[in-house]
């Protein structure tokens, strides 16, 4: 099947680091790219560095990218899909949760229409300036289509994250949400305690500080407002984080206190491991893949089922290709995997009663 | 005053990563290097990268260098000063904690000649074969005198640092093993926590992992028994400080649970002030410095006691310069400091009792 393609024009909402960024990437591939912010000088900057022009009220956006803070994401995206009533424009957002934007439209005239996404491509600086459109090149860039999805719609946001050098992970909401708690949200706020502690030392002590520390401490730079909605968007996934670490944090004090080097040796060794299951980055020596084929009925609602058993079976999808022919009742999913994990999957799905084989 | 020369030969015992690569530097200044480890296969490898030749019992060094693990610093260090005693060769060790290895060698037969330092440089890896010449190039490197410490064999030390491309902070040794358990053991601690949940996650949701979490958990992929060696040796600085920490984190986690974003902010906050606290990596844009001149009593315990007292002071101390002539009573002593900081340097000694000016 043919990779899928995307067509402009492009609307991207919020000129910011990641708005921008997206504008300058598809302009590099030619599509053409219109601009929207709350703050006009930001689509100046954006223009300027030739991100897209300005939107006017005649323009007809193909796919808008809502790319604006956590706070605003349900009602932009609603606008968004307001805007564009009784077109087949795509809606997508890219914003760092997606349990509680998908909530805010759940039910919203042509949310079929609406797929969140979001590239973990961020960076400690923010604003238009830092844009860049290689910001996602090799970067994971999760698609998280709701039960009501519209596969075409899926299929042009898989289009952008190509587009943009984007790898993309397909996840469900929820799932997304749970992983970036742990992968993210909770790293973030770790770095901040450490860095915290830093403020409140000796001035000469800082002296010391090698590259370690600066590695542990520099995401705790990013915007404190942007980082407090995030974090207050992903709630109940980081309070179930944190409440963990509370008890891992208090098992190495106690340990240290003690002098118990067992204990103490245990909790770094678990360290070590985590830092091992971390997946190599995209772009490093590529490992044997599979393909594994699904028959899904082709009507709203069974891509994301499909999608959630596949999670559900803890194997990382590679890619997803849909051949949605509309003139078949029975469509075919092709899901790219890690070859070691190819049965497993088959024989999770058809558990699940799938139709599927490799 | 001309900067301090290293003559040699120089014995490094321990030749796994700081030890090969201090052998890698001082071969690279032409200076004679001599190899010792537990591990003949140490030296071989050290050997057969050139850093060095075996020691054979006939060598006389000017200088040993002690690079074994912290369990070991204060048996091997009084080895050292033994295996030289009658000589005015100089002992060093380049250990992760002081106060443990001095408290090993308090009184001991020929203590003068030792004076304990530590550079910022690790690596998440170890071992001879992660040795390199450049490891410590503009990297910290803690020298830290005790109240016995010849000044003379504090300049040694102190070339031996330049020699290496390290840039000297000069610390007591109670005030460094505070200063790192912020800058170094807390951190580490920290990220070890980050990485063990990452090893209890879903495996699927680590292809989320971005750039962000791979710094902050880089170097919880060190080795666990040398971390738990450094940690036990300070343990009660860093229980202090992760008391602190324990507290912030119930702060954050009452703050996300109860969705007190105000409260959530503030600690995000004092991350970021934290992160602006650390000096900016040497080998930046030079900031203007001052020299101040105190005049110090010629008899051991007196440069450690202006040491101190410098680093009660709260300025850092960026270089020391020793006019140590034996046909004077009073030697005079050359601070260099960044200029804002060198009047209230002046002020603080005097107040102290020191005779100083600028």
């Amino acid at each position: 099947m043919p990779e899928p393609r995307l067509a402009g024009p492009v609307e991207v909402v919020g000129a910011g680091l990641l708005g921008t960024s997206i504008g300058l990437a598809c302009r590099r591939a030619g599509i053409e790219v219109l601009l929207t912010d709350t703050t006009a000088e930001n689509v100046r900057t954006a223009s300027g560095l030739g991100a897209g022009r300005p939107r006017t009220p005649e323009d007809r956006p193909a796919l808008v990218v809502v790319a604006v803070p956590p706070d605003h994401l349900g009602a932009v995206i609603a606008a968004a899909l307001d805007a564009t009533e009784g077109t087949d424009a795509v809606v997508t957002d890219v914003g760092s949760v997606k349990g509680v934007p998908l909530a805010a439209v759940a039910g919203h005239p042509g949310v079929a229409r609406y797929v969140g996404s979001h590239p973990m491509a961020g960076s400690e600086r923010s604003g238009p300036l830092a844009g860049s459109a290689s910001l996602f090149d090799g970067r994971p860039w999760a698609i998280t289509p709701h039960a009501g999805s519209d596969p075409a719609a899926v299929e042009t946001v898989e289009a952008l994250v190509r587009l943009a050098g984007g790898v993309p992970v397909w996840l469900t909401p929820d799932e997304h949400d749970r992983a970036v708690a742990r992968t993210s949200h909770v790293p973030h706020l770790l770095s901040a305690l450490v860095a915290g502690r830093l403020a409140s030392g000796p001035e000469n002590h800082l002296a010391l500080s090698g590259q370690g520390v600066r590695d542990v401490t520099r995401v705790a730079a990013g915007d404190p407002r942007l980082y407090g909605q995030i974090v207050s968007a992903n709630a109940d996934a980081v309070v179930a984080l944190l409440d963990e670490v509370r008890a891992e944090l208090d098992r190495v004090r106690d340990a240290v206190g003690r002098g118990d080097r067992s204990a103490l040796e245990q909790v770094l060794e678990r360290g070590v491991a985590g830092t091992r299951v971390i997946p190599a980055k995209h772009g490093g020596p590529a490992r044997p893949m599979a393909s594994v084929w699904v028959s899904v009925p082709d009507h709203p609602g069974e891509l994301a089922r499909l999608l959630a058993d596949a999670v559900a079976s803890e194997v990382n999808i590679e890619d997803i290709r849909i051949d949605h022919d509309p003139g078949r009742p029975v469509g075919l999913v092709e899901l790219l995997v890690e070859e070691a994990r190819a049965d497993h999957l088959v024989a999770s799905l058809e558990s699940r009663g799938w139709t599927a084989h490799r």
